[in-house]
């Protein structure tokens, strides 16, 4: 019988769970060619415009196979729901039954690209932080920041959004937090004062434009071939250039941009999971640029189902 | 709210549904441009055997957006279980919200492509038809013949299969259908004397030689590029190869393999839906050769998806 796990139960449940320790995991599957990962299924609607991905795949020797829908409609503030929405869904490897259904209306995969974020802050952010940076103030912008202590201890903040309506919410939502928090409409502002920038819009035309030597910017908005958030000068100076998916890399994100545009080359780029598991180094120094573009990865998908699943089993036992 | 809707529910609205229209339409949708299908997502497993389609796509204008996941786990049986299995997921095309979620354990892709075989047979079937054959004891072959009823109106039935007790179950099981069904394991006495055929196994190799002047054949089993029921030489030899999707004859099925071999070109190709829309003519006379390749587009996904839920809807009134 398959177990259909609705967003309350998942919430309660991920408080149990090291979302690093799974997204380190995830990355290092992805980067040994331990997982099966076809190309990311994509949908794209015009009126209203949203689009929809299909994440799936297996790790060799698991038990389940996973298949995740993650929709973004950009619109959807007019008709008073949020932008992103989805499931997971997990099957087994030996039978093809269905395992469970995970109602997580796109939660898990906020928190898996939140969780990615910080991995890449861990191993890229600069080991002095006078400020961080987040461009965007939707719940992706909230989340990076909040999962972010104790990877970075730094507590002054500088958020950029176009609508001082959104900036205020964005800080009101995270007075919790204990984080300082300033706001801006200026992208160059951030660019400018912070060590550590997050860029979380899905934002089509480029609002970073440069970067300075000391910075770590990692990109989680464009997952598009359309979207784009970083001018590709920025790659094209930058030290490292480190993605989850060299593969994905060649038809999305900002590092697909920065390609197409002639300014990188495909041998430049980093996996993520190299990094993690120390066949690439990190940041060097703190003098680098460095960026981090995640376009994400259905390893990531796989680790934090399967976690949410079998912590679900282990306290029904 | 999503509505979470059981195989049991699905079977008792079914009954109310005219699959063969929802199958012409979705053929209609897909050659005529009007749905976007991507390319079929596809995972594929090793030990146990095991394959997984992912079909996914909308008509544009509609409601609704559709994933379905069907696998086949070839060896499910010794675990007691169907070897086919999944479920179909509504979502809408405004929001990206979930709307709901068809847990039909596969029995919907059986059925849509149970139905396109009785579509193909509209269209293709020889006038005069002394004997049904039917390649291959399983789901598929049984629900082919229980759709052929109204549209090919022939008793007497040739069913090929390799084991003697497959054989067996099957009659047992198609005794309330008034076929007077006769058995062999031998599939050239089905090309031998029987004019409409239905291969419906998981073959990897051609199990049909040749075919006769005046017969039609619908391959539905293969579905993946490995998998093969047809000897190239039938399709080189046939008077119309149709297929319900050209795009995907290039990668999977009967077409692909012949494609594969050199024997037949893409040109020679014609779409179901383009038979179904009268810009191409079906059979023209009784002694040509004719062949249906059915891999399954999501526009029949899409449809009998939509029409379930839309009918559970409507009785919920």
């Amino acid at each position: 019988m398959s177990a259909i796990i609705s967003l309350s139960e998942i919430k309660k449940v991920l408080a149990e769970i090291d979302l690093l320790a799974a997204m380190e995991r995830a990355f290092l599957n992805y980067s040994s060619g331990n997982a099966v990962v076809p190309p990311v299924g994509e949908l794209v609607f015009e009126n209203p415009p949203g689009d929809v991905h299909i994440k799936y795949g297996y790790v060799r020797g698991d038990d389940y196979y996973v298949v995740k829908i993650a929709s973004g409609f950009y619109h959807n503030a007019q008709l008073d729901l949020p932008s992103s929405n989805g499931l997971m869904l997990l099957f087994s490897q030996r039978s093809g039954e269905l395992r469970a259904i995970l109602l997580d209306q796109g939660f898990l995969t906020d928190m898996r690209t939140a969780a990615a974020g910080a991995v890449a802050a861990r191993y890229l952010a600069p080991a002095t932080i006078q400020r961080i940076g987040i461009i965007g103030t939707g719940i992706q912008a909230e989340w990076q920041l909040r999962l972010l202590p104790g990877i970075v201890d730094c507590p002054r903040v500088l958020v950029c959004g176009r609508h001082h309506q959104g900036l205020q919410d964005y800080c009101q939502r995270l007075a919790d937090t204990g984080y300082e928090i300033e706001i801006t409409d200026n992208p160059t502002e951030v660019a400018d004062c912070c060590q550590l920038i997050v860029t979380t819009t899905p934002s089509c035309e480029a609002l970073l434009r440069y970067a300075r030597p000391g910075t770590h910017i990692t990109a989680v908005g464009a997952d598009t071939a359309e979207k784009q958030e970083l001018d590709s000068a920025i790659l094209a100076g930058a030290d490292k250039i480190v993605v989850d998916s060299r593969a994905q890399a060649q038809s999305r994100g900002e590092a697909y941009r920065a390609l197409q545009a002639g300014a990188i080359a495909l041998e430049q780029m980093i996996e993520l999971g190299e990094i993690i598991a120390g066949e690439q180094s990190g940041r060097d120094n703190d003098e680098q640029i460095t960026v981090a573009d995640l376009t994400g990865v259905a390893t990531q998908d796989i680790e934090i189902a399967t976690a949410v699943y079998e912590s679900l089993l282990q306290n029904a036992d």
